[in-house]
């Protein structure tokens, strides 16, 4: 028997602890992936690359005392040297080896892409096919890291505003939203689906803990194949009780996504700069009713309405660019969508039945979020599925808590791969999904 | 067309912001659902529940302006009065009414539990049945904020080591440890799986971000119906590269439950005390090999060994008992695996192949961790999965990643429930799971 006590220190350094002031001219020992190796004749230049970013590790025949043939690009090895500064090295250092240690070699001899490229100049399908290799290029693994910092501060800046953290399930019997695009499944011999929200579940959630989020899975069989969907995505959810309208649910996405300018600044520069992103104004974010907008866009760029009721890719393209142009901003809330394209759920505005208190948010042009105040009734609730001409069965356990009291509350949904890729400025949703799931891609 | 700024003040108070100093005599504005209210006659208690809790709001007829016959159990209300001190009050504070609005009204006359109880005396199934009002007693949902406590440690230490966050797919072509206990769906036409862990892609991608972890769903297939399986679970998953051996990834769980008891203190103090957890002592945690352990239980306590290979749930347990007894510890690490037992990606101990460089973590004598060191070399990859009969076939993606360079590497598995469960001092795993799916339970 032995004792664990803890995470322990150990001798490898870090790019950022390298680059403390009084370490230049040490001894110190790294470690890395062998990125790429220049050979240059008298000298060599081989990059290791960290998680922390890239380390110019320099090799000299005679001080290095190993031959260079032993090291291959794609190994994992453990170094050690001096540490010098140069100006011209990733992140202003490298270090002078003296010995190097191979922990790990590639069977293969050549990569299947070119990684160490600072662009990864090849296919989207390939990157994809490759997923593990292709993320090995600094550029490709920046925007997860990207994406890391807005899921982050979508948790932080909520615990910070007083939200509990919840789990529900992604098997259930039926679907929050019903219709036709539901996943199925044998669940021990019964009919089960997986869940396209936690719709129910984070409303039901809000009687007992008034603010809830969660950031998960949902699972949609859209038979889309566009550049903007996913059969399977990462949705930040949330649903807040007390609240005096749905402009409530719209402020605190706003200072989510303030919140999230300033975590980014602050912990993700390195990526931000690797990815050459400006980051957007969020300080104030238009609001501007569905009908109205529609308008305006239709009378400013002579665009014909084809649906009333909802808006097509085309469209939210044009009210992207008018927000631009007009008042300057990159996102804007687009409001009171028309009940017919909401789901039962959904409140009816008062003043207007024909509209609900619910709002889209794009970015770019482009949906990112889904919400609004939901009913809290349980009356108008039943009325309104009775309206639709849906059944009530299997609906028991969510009316259940409208049945027990209820808060007036709201709630939204934002994709996350959809708001990274906006962020990253790509534009297929692919690109910003470690492993993206659609109609023709189940694998990797 | 108008703008969003972020978060608005409102003028309700939450229970932290009355406790302040200087609020006392003060008016104020509170909102919450009416937990229960207590008739006294000249006077009555409405309590209202709060996220932060409960605060008692005193009725006087004359004074507060309305009939008390208005306000039900499980309305939700907005009301106003004045803030004094009471020890014998909820939190020390309570307020005077002087006014109060509806919110909503519930639609039932009765709660079908009686939630407003200090410990909701009912059974299992009835709590679960009725989730979403079983969750509004104090005590019920006290445990899911422990929960959220747990997983926030967990994300939090990890970023603070240098870990990247990942989402990986959870409908994928084949499952990552094979066996039947698979849920499986149709995908468009094609066959597909639910992930029971995200093994493969988390291994994959310790080659890009050299460590990455996740908090996701996985799902077991699993016909167990003991009070200890579920058949959905959230797993809490990291894999770390560059290791020196699968002691690191000991090290690096015990960091985080060290972690986690301090934000637990910090944090989550009201409901430690709601719950009288008394937090376990993780500042070292020992470690003993598998065989070894299972002797010492043998000798200690008579036990006969049925299974040589793996730990049966009663030997769990005594193990618990003796880790408890002989070295005052509530977790123990039992090491090194027979690698009968283990998958094949797990790595052989060198000085004995019989068994691997793995160990679960027992807590209270059950496991809630199974982890170790992986291969990473693709000749001992591939050879060890033809030598158990497996095929190559759908692996290659997998397979891929190494062939390519991968460094020495391990991680783990943690059953949030579990572990949840083990902490709260629960005997049932249903207990601290929000939506437990099992054989029988597929909804709410």
């Amino acid at each position: 028997m032995e004792y664990l006590t803890g995470v322990r220190d150990k001798e490898v350094m870090e790019i950022s602890e390298l680059k403390k002031s009084g370490k230049e001219g040490q001894k110190v020992w790294v470690n890395g992936a062998v990125h790429t190796i220049r050979d240059m004749g008298t000298i060599a230049f081989v990059v290791l690359r960290k998680r922390e970013g890239l380390l110019q590790c320099v090799y000299e025949k005679k001080k290095s005392g190993f031959d260079l043939k032993i090291v291959r690009e794609g190994a994992a090895v453990e170094a050690e040297g001096v540490v010098e500064k140069n100006e011209k090295a990733p992140n202003g250092i490298e270090v002078h080896l003296e010995g190097i240690h191979i922990l790990s070699e590639p069977e293969a001899v050549r990569m299947p892409l070119a990684v160490s490229k600072w662009k990864l100049d090849t296919s989207l399908e390939a990157k994809l096919n490759y997923r593990s290799i292709s993320l090995r290029n600094i550029r490709e693994r920046a925007k997860f890291r990207v994406q890391e910092g807005l899921t982050r501060a979508f948790r932080d800046f909520l615990y910070s505003q007083g939200f509990t953290e919840i789990h529900t399930p992604k098997i259930g019997a039926r679907g929050a939203e019903g219709g036709a695009n539901i996943f199925k499944l044998d669940y021990f011999h019964r009919p089960a689906v997986l869940a396209q929200s936690p719709q129910f579940y984070k409303q039901m959630m809000v009687g007992a803990f008034d603010r809830v989020f969660e950031t998960a899975p949902v699972f949609r069989a859209e038979k889309h194949s566009t550049k903007r969907h996913l059969n399977e995505y990462t949705s930040l959810d949330f649903e807040m009780g007390y609240i005096d309208g749905f402009e409530d649910i719209m402020a605190m996405e706003t200072g989510y996504l303030q919140y999230a300018v300033k975590l980014l600044k602050k912990e993700y520069e390195r990526e931000l700069c690797i990815l050459d992103i400006t980051l957007p104004e969020v300080s104030r974010i238009p609001a501007v009713r569905f009908s109205e907008i529609k308008e305006r866009v239709s009378e400013k760029y002579g665009h014909k309405m084809k649906n009333p009721f909802d808006l097509e890719p085309e469209e939210e393209l044009l009210i992207g660019r008018y927000v631009k142009e007009e008042w300057g901003s990159d996102f804007v809330f687009v409001t009171h969508y028309p009940s017919k394209k909401r789901p039962f759920y959904a409140m009816d505005d008062p003043e207007d039945s024909r509209y609900t208190l619910s709002f889209d948010l794009l970015f770019g042009g482009m949906e990112v979020t889904t919400g609004g105040q939901r009913i809290h009734d349980y009356r108008m609730l039943t009325e309104k599925i009775a309206a639709r001409g849906m059944s009530k069965e299997g609906m028991e356990p969510y009316l259940d808590a409208f049945k027990h009291g209820m808060p007036p509350h709201g709630g939204l949904g934002i994709g996350l791969e959809r708001l990274t890729m906006k962020l990253a400025g790509e534009d297929n949703v692919r690109e910003t999904t470690l492993f993206p799931r659609d109609l023709s891609r189940l694998e990797p």
